[in-house]
């Protein structure tokens, strides 16, 4: 077991931390970190099926107790209704101060319990256990939390940074196939942002990564999870250098978005997204086609998408007119002219909208 | 027209601002301290009639894009149906980072806009319009947001300072007259916590303020905001000091509960709450009978309710158990042994509820 990562935000610093183990080990490191106090135990039906009964006696063992709540799986749980009923639910028991939230699996748990924990009694803590590839290299890091409303993802949201996040690697076992892969596009993602090395070493391990291999797997999400801490430590708030995580979800989420957030998982679109930014990119004088191949070829080794759906130019724009990042008449896009070496760059809307009816 | 108050909270101090203006005036304010962008407008019907035409025309007259959003006036619209049809109504239309929401209105208003803003995009700024005496003296300086669910007030919300709050004095004379009088609960209690002098002045200047004369009000609401602002500087997040503030509220809220928030203002609650913790106080070895009759002279000079209305033990004593103040098996009172002289008690639960039964 590696030692923890560390996001350093003074005195709401955390750590990230392996657990390669089983339900007791997650337990144990739940009882370690969270304040003395109820435990708000949010999960979905799947991961609940898989690690519920055994997490839930290995609480009880160490006297901790908790209270469930199990939401069915996918994005579709990011909801208005979702929220509303946890806030009833959640409260048809006394809750205290210092009671925590703990939000077991992927990232749709992860951005809702984090969101609930932040309007809970005007914010309680959140410990984060990451139990897909997703959440333990990227989502459960940094503190955003979120629902989606009808107009676009995230749109209702928190900054609400955890007490610490735990990635559960022992869970990954369980993970469908198709999940841990989608999880990797963000670790692609880390890897061109943070230089050569960590592509290169996508590169050589793409097998070993791709057929689930626990080392490999464990290198990639903390190779991730590490670049991240670093960036959300001199950003809290997205004001800077954060923005650079947006790297592959401009026109990711809107592939989500158009597809109704469930035939395309987060991965996947980011996956795209990232080739799609590569591409506008180039066409604006950021990065080689050298690069893009290089990004293909790992995504393809993870079985990612690399191409986008059909999509018309109404459905590709109609989101970005309501995008997080958008400023005034410009949306901020991440372009790589190398690993390492990547910007934000706000691009008119109008050039977005005629390169994509270029492409449509 | 006096300086403004400043809330130092560092890098986010922000200014009360007294405005006894027309319309006008408050639409240069608003323009002045929001940043460039379009304004959420969030008011209540009652404001919306009194004041929306001349606002709107006023913020439009400086170019400033300006949405409106009206909701029924009353308790009843902090809620979770009211927050989720706000999302979905907002999203609407783009809305930016650099966009404001601008809460025009009451303490409903107020906590509501507040929780509003600190969920778009993961929190934009809320500038504060207070057109009450409650919302001037109290609940619009400090950032506590809020919706309330069936278990409870405000047990839903979030941390969130405004960009800058504007005690809008010259509303007050569209305020109706019960409004006014349960606002200066909040003043008393103030006064209660910062010291003879402030006390002294409510005993001394009770009719005044009592027939709404524009000077005294202004003075309350000035002194009173000005307490709070020092506090919450120290005690942000209610770590400590802040908790004094809650003088009256533990009983209030209780009383505001049980009557089904409507029978009951807020200030009207927290006016008996303040007498049942002097009360509570006294049997406990906390001020003295002198004091006690003071405040009941200032309160009834104002037209306030100094006695509860009749509850069961049950119904005192239910609210109690999810109240935000308790911990563990005992529950925050704020007692008061002198003016300026008060201190945060933790009573057992058990205690509490022997004391009420023989009141009951």
């Amino acid at each position: 077991v590696s030692a923890p990562i560390w996001v350093e935000l003074g005195d709401r610093r955390y750590p990230v931390i392996g657990l390669p183990g089983d339900a007791g080990s997650v337990a144990a490191s739940i009882d370690e970190v969270a304040r003395p106090g109820s435990l708000i135990v949010l999960t979905d039906e799947n991961v609940h099926a898989a690690h519920g009964d055994a997490l839930s006696r290995a609480l009880d063992a160490r006297g901790r107790t908790a209270r469930w709540h199990v939401i069915p799986p996918g994005e579709g749980s990011k909801s208005v209704t979702t929220i509303s009923r946890l806030w009833e639910e959640v409260f048809s028991e006394p809750v205290q101060r210092t009671d925590t939230v703990v939000a077991v699996g992927g990232g749709v748990v992860g951005d809702l319990g984090g969101f609930l924990a932040s309007t809970l009694l005007r914010g309680i803590d959140v410990v984060q256990v990451a139990t897909t590839v997703l959440a333990m290299s990227d989502a459960a890091v940094g503190g955003k939390t979120g629902i989606n409303v009808p107009a676009g993802k995230n749109l209702v949201g928190t900054f609400h940074q955890p007490r610490a996040v735990l990635q559960w690697t022992g869970a990954l076992a369980t993970l469908p196939e198709r999940e841990r892969h989608s999880g990797v596009a963000e670790v692609v993602k880390s890897a061109l942002l943070a230089g050569e090395e960590e592509v290169a070493w996508l590169e050589t391990n793409g097998v070993a990564l791709a057929s689930g291999e626990p080392a490999a797997v464990t290198h990639a999400v903390q190779m991730s999870a590490g670049l991240k801490a670093k960036i959300v430590a001199d950003d809290e708030r997205e004001g800077g250098a954060r923005r650079l995580l947006n790297l592959g979800h401009t026109l990711g989420h809107v592939i989500e978005h158009a597809t109704g957030y469930g035939s395309w998982t987060h991965g996947e679109a980011v996956a795209t997204g990232m080739v799609l930014a590569l591409d506008l990119g180039q066409a604006r004088g950021f990065g080689t086609p050298e690069l893009r191949e290089r990004v293909v070829s790992i995504l393809a080794a993870q079985k990612l998408p690399v191409a986008p759906p059909s999509l018309t130019v109404g459905q590709w724009t109609g989101p970005l007119a309501v995008d997080k990042k958008r400023t005034g008449d410009s949306i901020q896009f991440v372009f790589c002219s190398a690993p390492g070496n990547c910007q934000v760059v706000p691009v008119p809307i109008v050039d977005v909208v005629d390169w994509l009816s270029r492409m449509c």
